[in-house]
C-alpha cells in the first residue's frame, strides 16, 4: 500500500472521527469554552491516535471472526475519542508552559484567549477524556489511560531535571520518551485492545506497537529538526540545537564522535543560543560525520521492524496492512 | 454536639485520609513531582472533601444494617482520596491562573516552583483523581466525578463572561457557584452513597446535602470576606469588593436598596480598585443599611436547613450526627 492509498483510505475514517467529536463537544454549555476547543481540536489534525484505536480493535475483532454490533462500533468511536482529547489537553497545557505563540503555523490559543481560558479547557478535555475511557472502556481502559497520562506527567519532570543536570544520555533520552510520545500512543492501541476483548498476546502486541510507533515518530521528529524542508514540516530548521535540546542525532554524535570532534561540539552546545543558530552548519556537519543521522534513523526502523514483528501474530487482513502502512509513513514522512 | 466535639471525632479521621494519601503518592517516581504535590497537599486542611464521601458511605451501610469487609473500608478512603486530589488539582490550576502569590499564609506553589511544574503536577492529581474514582467506584462514580469536573470548569467560563457582562443578578451568581463549589462537594457525598449501593432517595438525599454545604460553605466565605476577623480567616477584610468581585452581600444590597443608595454603591464599584478599597467602609455601611449581610446569611441558613432535612429519611445515629454538626460548622465558622 503506498501513502496517497493510504491517505484515501483513512480519510473517512478521519471524517468519522471529527463527526464523533463534534456530536461529543455540543454538549459543552459555555459558548466560549466551545470555542476554545473547537480551535485546539479542529486543526487538520491526521487524527493518528484514535485511529490507532479503532484500528487495533477491528483487527482483534477479525481475528476473533466475530460479528460485531453497531452500537460496539459506535462506542468503539466515541471511546477513541478519549486518545485526541488527551493529546489536544498536552498540547494546550504544554503551550502555556512553554508561552508558545505559534503551533503549526497559526496562533497558539493561549495567544488568543490568555492562559486562564486555555488551563481550563485542557482540564475540561482531559476530564472529558477519562470519563469516555471510563464510561465506554471500563475500569480497564481507565487504568491504561490513567496510568498513560501520569507517566506522561512525570516524563516531563524527567524532562525538566535532565535539563538542569544537562543529563545527555541515550537510556535517559528513551525514558523520557517512553513516558512523553509513547505512553499515550500504546495506551491508545491497547485500549482497542481491550475494548474488543483481546487475548493477552493480542494485548501485548497492540501495545509494542503503539509503543514503537511513539517512539519512532519522536526520533523522526528530531531528524526532522536538522533535516526537514521547512516547506514540508512547516518549521524552521535547527530549533532544537538552538535551544540547546539534546536530541537522539545529538546524543549518538556524543557518543560516537571523535575526542576532537566531541570537544568542539560541546563547545558548540555551551554558548548562547545565538551562537548557537549561527554555528548550526558546523554542529550539523560534526553530528553527519559522527553518523548521529544514520544511527538514529536506524534506531527508528528498528523500532518499526519490532513493530510490525509483533502484529505477525495476527492473520493478514485489511487492517494489518494499514497499519503497516501507517508504521511505513510515520518512519517515512517528511512533514 | 458542640464544634470541639467534632473536631475530636473528627481528627482521627483526617489522620487516616493523610495516611492513605501518603501511601498512595509514594508511587510517584519524580522526586520533585512529589514535593510540589506534598507541599500542595499536606497543608494541614481539615480534609472535608474526603470526609464526606466516607461519612456519607457509612451512613448508607448503617441505614442498610449490613456488615462491612475491612477491604471495603479500605477502598473507601482510596476512593475518598479523588475528592482531596481534585480540589488540590483546582487550587493549583487556580493559582497559576490568578498569577497568586500566597495562600493561607503561604508561598503558592507556582511561586516556588514555577507555573511549568505547577500545572503539571495539577494534572497529575487530576488524572490520579479520576483513576481512583473510575477503578475502586465503577464507572457511576467515575461519571458523577467527571461531571463535577466538567461543570468546574463551565463555571469558571461563566463566571469570565459574567464579570465581562458586570452581569450581576443572584441567579447567575447561584449558577457560578453550582459548578464552582457545589458540584465537587455534592459529588463528594453522592460518590459515598454510590460506593455503599445506596438507594436511589439516599443517593439524592446526601446529592442535596452536599450541594447545600457547598454553596453555603462558599455564602459564608463572601460574609467573611467583609465581616470576618483577619485573626481568624487569615486574609486580608475587603478583597472581595476591592476586586470588584459581585458577591452575594452585594449582589443583595444592590437589589435592595433604595434607589438613592444604589447609585452610590454602583459609583463606589465602577471605580479604581484603590478607590474601592478607600471607600471600603461606605460600601460595607451601604450593604448593611439594605440587608446583604443578613439576608445572605439567611439563604445560607436555609440552604443548611434544606440539608438536614433531606437528612432526615436516615435514621439518627453517629454518622448523622456527625453531618449535622459539620453543617452547623459550616454555617458557623469564623475561619
Amino acid at each position: 500500500m503506498n501513502q496517497s492509498e493510504l491517505i484515501s483510505l483513512l480519510a473517512p475514517e478521519t471524517v468519522k472521527i471529527d463527526q464523533a467529536m463534534r456530536h461529543d463537544l455540543a454538549l459543552v454549555e459555555s459558548p466560549r469554552l466551545r470555542e476554545v476547543l473547537e480551535y485546539a481540536i479542529f486543526t487538520g489534525g491526521k487524527r493518528v491516535r484514535p485511529l490507532l484505536t479503532i484500528l487495533a480493535a477491528r483487527l482483534c475483532w477479525q481475528n476473533q471472526g466475530k460479528d460485531i454490533a453497531p452500537e460496539m462500533t459506535t462506542n468503539l468511536y466515541r471511546l477513541a475519542l478519549s486518545f485526541e482529547y488527551l493529546h489536544a489537553a498536552s498540547l494546550l497545557h504544554d503551550d502555556v508552559i512553554d508561552r508558545a505563540d505559534s503551533r503549526r503555523g497559526r496562533p497558539t490559543a493561549n495567544r488568543l484567549w490568555g492562559n486562564s481560558h486555555v488551563i481550563l479547557a485542557g482540564d475540561f478535555l482531559h476530564a472529558r477524556a477519562m470519563l469516555l475511557a471510563g464510561t465506554i472502556g471500563g475500569a480497564e481502559c481507565l487504568s491504561v489511560i490513567g496510568s498513560a497520562t501520569e507517566a506522561m506527567v512525570e516524563s516531563e519532570f524527567l524532562q525538566i531535571d535532565n535539563a538542569e543536570t544537562q543529563e545527555t544520555s541515550e537510556r535517559r533520552y528513551f525514558e523520557v520518551l517512553e513516558g512523553k510520545t509513547a505512553a499515550l500512543i500504546a495506551a491508545a492501541t491497547t485500549t482497542g485492545a481491550l475494548f474488543a476483548g483481546a487475548s493477552l498476546a493480542e494485548q501485548q502486541a497492540l501495545h509494542t506497537f503503539g509503543r514503537n510507533l511513539g517512539l519512532t515518530f519522536q526520533i523522526v521528529d528530531d531528524l526532522l529538526d536538522y533535516q526537514g524542508d521547512p516547506q514540508k514540516t512547516g518549521k524552521a530548521i535547527g530549533n532544537d540545537f538552538q535551544e540547546g535540546k539534546m536530541t537522539l542525532p545529538l546524543i549518538i554524535a556524543l557518543e560516537q564522535a571523535c575526542p576532537h570532534d566531541k570537544t568542539i561540539l560541546t563547545n558548540l552546545l555551551d554558548n548562547t543560543a545565538e551562537e548557537r543558530q549561527k554555528n548550526l552548519p558546523h554542529a550539523h556537519q560534526l553530528i553527519e560525520k559522527a553518523c548521529g543521522f544514520e544511527a538514529a534513523r536506524d534506531k527508528a526502523k528498528g523500532l518499526v521492524r519490532e513493530a510490525l514483528t509483533a502484529l505477525t501474530i495476527f492473520p493478514r487482513n485489511k487492517e494489518q496492512e494499514i497499519m503497516t502502512a501507517l508504521a511505513g509513513y510515520v518512519l517515512a514522512r517528511q512533514g
